[in-house]
């Protein structure tokens, strides 16, 4: 469900040569309260639970796991792209429909204007403290631990380790936020809070990757890749810890340094 | 503006280091229709206007550049970080408010429901043709267009290429869509339609991209690095092309194939 299979041409040092290529699969899901679309998710499909799970955590649809009272397909949808949310507490969805941007996507964040854009309210604890050498491990423990992208190129990648550098769970989708979604959305049904675990992402740190994480109370944050200017001011006023550029032989800290141990 | 230097802790080869490092700005713009917020967009300064009037476009907030009547920064607004947008026909902003997530940001469409998610009325004319052996040396005219990722590692870019493969504008940012909207935004001032030119990205080519260009009218994408499946079968049903994994000595055509000479 992952990939999907492609006839391509193919060019190469001057000649063609038709070929069958894996891309990435995109496919949209709609998630619903009570019958009522609120959101639609440009994912890959798989791991469609989790990803809903993760999202109504992280967009604050409700405060935690033990808010969401079922995750399931929609009825007479045999492709499984409609999936029901059911709280335990009263959500009314048409407010959601509305105002759930808050804290949603990549580029376009959908606030009704700049004042509102923090989320508030969540304060993350001051756990893990990880060892330098540690660290330095986590870029390669998750990509042998992923599955598709050396396939299709696509795909990318989040997952959640112990202060132990073990690794608890990853998930992989075309959009970096889904990934982040999944991955929490997965833990969050084996345990809760997340305050001891260490947030990974095979891409760059953006302000709204931070945001997820602080939502979902997770203190450490490292990447691949760059950190934006916001996200680590972001951390930085959250009490969070911002990891970039990590590799097998270097990383930066930009906040937070406290929690690696020297 | 679009980088912003920070003190961080760096771990090299076992010993650490501080030292100041250069992060891609995030900063939120602010969209206003006659002062109402219809949207806010997490992106780099700079091009703001280039990113509004091609925001306008690509969301089909307006029909085209001749329906934009003004793109300016908000009065009493010091740090230009809210822009109005004056369009030549009357726009509800509160009908944007709600709907115009219809084709924007990565990830969360915002649509109400699946079967509403594609664009529609976008019909991409038959150019440009473009030899396979032009199309090898876009990637290296656009990264050595590109005039800050090297130093932070933290952007996007997008460009838009003439067939004759000379680079007409670049521009860059955190937000894939919004380096594709700021170029289209740009060139949108001096030419339109844009119906002969190809648009080059230094990333993936996912759904929202194609439907972008396709809104935009054109007709050829090109990306350094994947497309997914989705991307690839609107394309095939707009009539367009798209070409991933473009290299110095390699492409791949996942669709519209009579667009590159053979």
């Amino acid at each position: 469900m992952d990939t999907t299979q492609r006839p391509i041409a193919h060019f190469v040092n001057g000649s063609w040569a038709e070929k069958s290529d894996s891309l990435v699969t995109e496919s949209p899901l709609e998630v619903r309260i009570e019958g009522t679309p609120i959101a639609v998710i440009m994912r890959t499909p798989g791991h469609d639970e989790d990803l809903v799970r993760g999202f109504a955590i992280t967009e604050a649809i409700v405060a935690g796991p033990h808010e969401i009272a079922a995750v399931e397909p929609a009825p007479q949808d045999p492709e499984d792209n409609r999936w029901e949310l059911t709280p335990t507490v009263p959500v009314d969805p048409e407010q959601f429909a509305r105002n759930f941007y808050a804290t949603s996507s990549c580029g376009v964040c959908g606030k009704a204007s700049i004042d509102a854009i923090r989320v508030s309210g969540a304060t993350p604890p001051r756990g893990p403290e990880m060892a330098a050498e540690l660290i330095l491990s986590l870029p390669d423990a998750m990509r042998q631990a992923q599955t598709t992208f050396d396939t299709t190129g696509g795909l990318h990648a989040a997952a959640l380790f112990e202060r132990t550098g073990d690794l608890i769970a990853i998930r992989e989708d075309i959009g970096r936020h889904n990934a982040v979604d999944k991955v929490i959305g997965a833990v969050s049904q084996q345990r809760w809070p997340l305050g001891e675990l260490l947030l990974m992402v095979s891409g760059r740190v953006s302000f709204e990757i931070v945001q997820k994480a602080a939502v979902a109370g997770i203190p450490l944050v490292a990447a691949v890749s760059a950190a934006s200017s916001l996200a680590v001011e972001l951390a930085e006023e959250m009490g969070m810890t911002v990891i970039g550029f990590l590799r097998a032989d270097s990383f930066n800290v930009y906040t937070g340094q406290q929690r690696v141990a020297r």
